[in-house]
């Protein structure tokens, strides 16, 4: 069976010239059809900062009023999403840099919290998977950044919002509904970052966990193994399983192409039992 | 004949939020395949400011140093692509953001000068249309933003380098390209801003010169009437007449539907002769 991988790559990677441009040229040698997703929360960060704006998270969400979404949209639709896919198209891989917005690939809406205003975060409805599956094709690669958009009545926008959205859940989503919806195709979903997977010991390299069940998963988050950031990645990744994603895999973005061509060994694999 | 239009919308509508609005809706209004090039200079030059970056601007040529090249792409590939992209997909319009990089389809390099050095500013080599009528034929509209890119050994760069291009030369060479190339098609070439033409009296917005072949031009370039930021785009307009393009006309943002329906009592028509 033909295989498709959706790949997301976090920021920390993004952010290191040397770390990129091994991503880069590792993806380029990948030959199946694959859809990148990526992140850049530091990028952002420090573009936020420099232009006086405030950066407040809360549980690892990024709290988006308006400047800060002139801020996402500039950095990870402008500035990431086209460094990464100039660098692609310079290794002869035919990259296309997208939004949920563009082709309408993601349908989402604002997030509601009874309590927490989240401002301009998007939380996703649909995947449309129609113009992706036109785009991979003919041979051309996705690469998402982490933004959707809305419809909106608001009298000072042009009919529209950007909505800030998480890029894990992305991943997650897209590689659900690809899966779904692309017959003939296995899809498998890599969680690419700057460790080696997930980790019993947080500040032990060698520590990886290289096969964790849904089972596993619930025992290692009460016993405090799996905790903060590791645990929504956790969620999407075995939402993803439920929702007929083939492999899950979350390793180090060194091993992308091992974790590609053999999804045994490398890092941390998830499965459903 | 079926048509097919490339339309340049000047930064100054992109600024205003109801010009905006205007625009917009009108071009999802517009039946016929369409491409969209934007510009955005004025914005770029504010969020300069606001990061404390100097704008060097000659002959209405920005340069761009990798401060600013960092700013364009921001700008030019983010935060205007997307508001154009979400406004349009609002209002029922399939758009799709791109810069010269995504999908391959400006070939550029790196504008070398005798005696100034413009920096990351690209001039085009080449155009590539077969993702272009790809999208077009499956009912996408490209929105693409004044960016192109080139391949690059500079070891600081992740292989290729962002260029930051003119979107009136990007509009004349797309759509010489399409004319070339798209058999079946008359394409037409419209270059919208917020004048009501090319003016006989520069504060005179009833003065619109409705017809100028390419000799009025020279006589009129002589004396004096055209000036300024318009002689390079009545250059880009004549060149893409000479490659084959239909019709160019340059109007106000307002009359995009007119001109596409007619293309003979809005704004100002150029021909060869």
């Amino acid at each position: 069976m033909k295989r498709l991988f959706v790949i997301k790559i976090g920021g920390n990677v993004i952010d290191h010239s040397q770390a990129l441009k091994r991503f880069l040229s590792d993806i380029a040698a990948i030959t199946e059809q694959k859809i990148i997703v990526h992140g850049g929360g530091k990028i952002a960060t420090n573009m936020s900062a420099k232009l006086g704006i405030e950066t407040r998270m809360v549980d690892g969400r990024r709290i988006t009023d308006a400047n800060t979404l002139q801020v996402v949209t500039m950095v990870y639709g402008g500035l990431i999403n086209k460094t990464i896919v100039a660098g692609l198209q310079a290794l002869g891989c035919n990259a296309l840099g997208m939004t949920g917005a563009d082709a309408g690939i993601i349908k989402a809406h604002k997030r509601e919290h009874p309590t927490l205003d989240y401002g301009f975060v998007g939380d996703i409805d649909h995947v449309e998977t129609a113009p992706l599956r036109l785009l991979l094709d003919h041979g051309i690669t996705p690469v998402i950044a982490p933004l959707t958009s809305t419809a909106t009545n608001d009298s000072t926008t042009v009919g529209a919002t950007m909505l800030n959205t998480n890029a894990d859940t992305m991943a997650s989503m897209l590689a659900s509904a690809l899966a779904a919806e692309y017959a003939g195709y296995e899809v498998g979903l890599l969680y690419c970052f700057e460790k080696q997977g997930v980790l019993a010991a947080i500040d032990d390299e060698a520590s990886v966990i290289p096969r964790i069940t849904f089972q596993e998963y619930q025992i290692l988050k009460e016993r405090g193994v799996i905790a903060k950031g590791m645990l929504p990645k956790m969620e999407n990744a075995f939402a993803a399983l439920r929702q007929g994603v083939s492999s899950v895999r979350i390793c180090h973005s060194e091993q992308i192409i091992e974790a590609t061509q053999d999804m045994t060994t490398v890092g941390s694999c998830l499965s459903l039992e």
